[in-house]
């Protein structure tokens, strides 16, 4: 982190050259923060001090906005090293974002290697490991000594990550084997590279959705994840800073999917346009739905009318049994997503979420008898019971909803984040109105309280 | 994963030496799942074909009750040999679990080191960096060469994901410097460490939080994190693949508690009892709460049967406000818990939810006026008015408790993630009721609709 000493000195523009010393020694991420929390008219200045690699490095970890200001900003000559050097995945990232023109003068001027490297992952579907793979990584061919391979990895690139692995293939690319630096590091030199590197090598194929990529580099605990082409040819690899954050944006997602934010990419600090753009169309869909909920109450106002006390209760199930259905919706989603537990579990799975349904619906039935009490006038006790008996029948079909529908989609192959927890509690309110009301009216008219 | 042959060939223990060669070879995870799937009586016979080392993972990788089972059911001298192989993290873990007395007798059977090692990972409290940190690391004093490093990793633990750092203390065991297998590798045999070693050693104390560790791990893409304690001295690492873990494990545990699941632990497969024990106090509490909700509407009764459309407009902008303000609070927690936005952002993210909470409340609250004109009389078209203006001021006050709620936790140092949606939409409900209740009691006195 940055002293406030420095912070002074650059706003005096004094002392510029301990400036550079620091900001060149810092990590890049740290530079990155401080560019950031700077007024936009010193970025470019405060930029302008760092060396090539440092430049490299922090344009990755600078935010959109504070990016394309400096592809304006930046003269040409630095801003084509920048690019130039980026890891391929980062430039693709990159040329997403940025408008179509400028994108278009920047690969002209790329070398073809990198031009070639760059289209190759932007024709990738997003999302998928073709997109996230990096094209930078260490391919041994059959037959060269453990001795010609270390000096290989030596002079790779200076991207140390991607180094502790180097993949072995044969003449046409494809993938035969891979090998650890310290495996080759710790034998012979003289040995060939066949006997030593592994046969087993766990691999993703370019279509692979990232997140299942990061359940397999998880599940395998893996520092890179080689990718092949349909033919086994090796393409790329990803390595274990990406599934970090793969994992955190696919949490990200399940949680604003499970609240209604359609998006699942939102930040508190995105555009005001942007979260209305991913909230309202679900809250709008929502009250649509709710129409069903409430035209399931609109029939029964006579009832109402009769016995107000229904709409002092009708609250109380409702919210408590949406919270049960969301329970269960969010500990099924979640479990599938990371793996726990699978589409094979089902009667596994409902049967613990039944039982334990059981036994949550008859405490709340009975809470909700006794708490009801409190508005209840003794003539009204019937609705106390009434409204236990609907309180535990919600909290029932609550469970079984927030349990097989996730299971369901998931078995339709279909993300079973889709389902939020509005649209859960929307269907649990209407049926369980209707089973109170309807319970209530036909009460009355037998009991013949209606006036 | 192991095909339907293998299966066979164990059922009937035929070719139990294929099946042995199988089952060394295969990654230890693969075989953890698949003792964890043979019936009971089975999984001892095929877990003593493992080797020593294959046994040592695989008992890592396996749940809990088959762990105990095994602790049961295997010869003392084999089940010794895995705990004092395992890692002191996991094995630290493991009697965690295990009933105390079968602990006890492990624990002195463990060499006096792997004891020692034991006791300092399991003397730090839950959760901190102390606890989840590994003692198999590789040390070097001050002094050493290059060559000396080298060997001195050579003889390193078979744990390959260790190795690719090492630490270089002074002689008070002080962590002065780190340096990377690749930086050793690429350097001359004769160069002293300390002059190809870096100073700039990222590092935790063994208190820190483990989500902080993780958070810090992320930042900086590392694959190792030295722990270090009061005094600076080096006493273990966390290696990324507990990263990955936690940040899954805490992104289940802040998907959960927003949904009232207190635990924030449990899994589909978690015993019906469990699942009771962290859903059903959050139920009841809710419930609690909610009574303040419900005893809102209870003195408006006369109100409600004079006008019963009131009950069915109600639940309408109940469930509303309480997804705006879930959506708030769901970004809001989610940003500051990856580190997106902290606290000192407050009134930028504020500015941000409120401006997009105008849009959302003035579409709402037209959305609202429109959709309750179903069910309102000619007569009653007022109401649909006042439902809108209190659907639009809900949503309002939804997203600012939705986003200060949670940053207010954070200021006084609280888990935000215990603020549950329930919670929320309680607190919504409440004020949402008395607000339409009151506008229209005052109304209808105003304007003498009373019967």
């Amino acid at each position: 982190m940055l002293t406030q000493e420095i912070r002074t000195s650059l706003s005096e523009i004094g002392d510029l050259n301990r400036l550079k010393t620091e900001l060149n020694e810092m990590p890049a991420i740290d530079v990155g923060d401080y560019i950031r929390g700077l007024p936009e008219e010193r970025r470019a200045i405060a930029f302008r001090l760092l060396n090539k690699t440092q430049a490299t490095d922090v344009f990755e970890y600078l935010p959109h906005e504070v990016r394309e200001e400096l592809v304006g900003s930046l003269h040409n000559v630095q801003m084509c090293h920048i690019i130039e050097s980026m890891r391929p995945d980062d430039r693709a990232e990159l040329f997403d974002e940025l408008p179509a023109g400028i994108v278009k003068r920047l690969v002209q001027q790329l070398s073809p290697e990198e031009r070639q490297a760059t289209a190759t992952i932007l024709g990738y579907d997003e999302g998928t490991a073709g997109r996230v793979m990096t094209t930078e990584y260490v391919r041994l061919r059959q037959g060269l000594t453990v001795g010609e391979a270390l000096s290989k990895m030596r002079l790779a690139d200076r991207d140390k990550e991607t180094v502790y692995y180097a993949y072995v293939t044969d003449n046409n690319r494809k993938l035969k084997q891979v090998v650890s630096l310290r495996q080759l590091l710790f034998s012979i030199p003289d040995a060939r590279i066949e006997d030593i590197a592994s046969d087993r090598v766990i691999k993703a194929r370019t279509e692979m959705l990232q997140e299942e990529v990061a359940q397999l580099m998880k599940r395998y605990d893996l520092l890179a994840l080689p990718v092949v082409d349909r033919e086994d040819r090796l393409v790329g690899i990803i390595t274990v800073d990406d599934v970090v954050d793969i994992l955190e944006q696919e949490a990200t997602e399940d949680i604003q999917r499970l609240a209604g934010v359609a998006d699942g990419g939102e930040s508190s600090l995105s555009s005001p346009l942007s979260k209305i753009k991913s909230r309202l169309p679900w809250l709008l869909a929502i009250m649509g739905l709710y129409i069903g909920a409430s035209s399931a109450i609109a029939p029964f106002q006579t009832t109402i009318a009769a016995v107000p006390v229904l709409a002092v209760v009708m609250p109380l199930f409702s919210n408590t049994g949406g919270t049960v259905g969301i329970q269960s919706l969010t500990v099924t989603i979640r479990s599938l997503s990371v793996g726990e537990a699978t589409p094979q579990d089902t009667l596994k799975i409902l049967r613990k979420e039944l039982i334990a349904g059981l036994g949550t619906a008859l405490a709340l039935g009975l809470a909700m008898v006794i708490i009801s009490l409190i508005w209840t006038t003794p003539e009204e006790r019937w609705v106390s019971v009434m409204a236990g008996l609907v309180m535990a029948t919600n909290s029932l079909v609550a469970v079984t909803l927030g349990t097989l529908l996730p299971i369901g989609f998931v078995r339709l192959k279909i993300d079973p984040a889709l389902i939020s927890g509005p649209l859960v509690t929307t269907m649990l309110d209407t049926i369980g109105f209707i089973l109170f009301l309807t319970m209530v009216t036909i009460s009355l008219n037998v009991l013949h309280i209606i006036p």
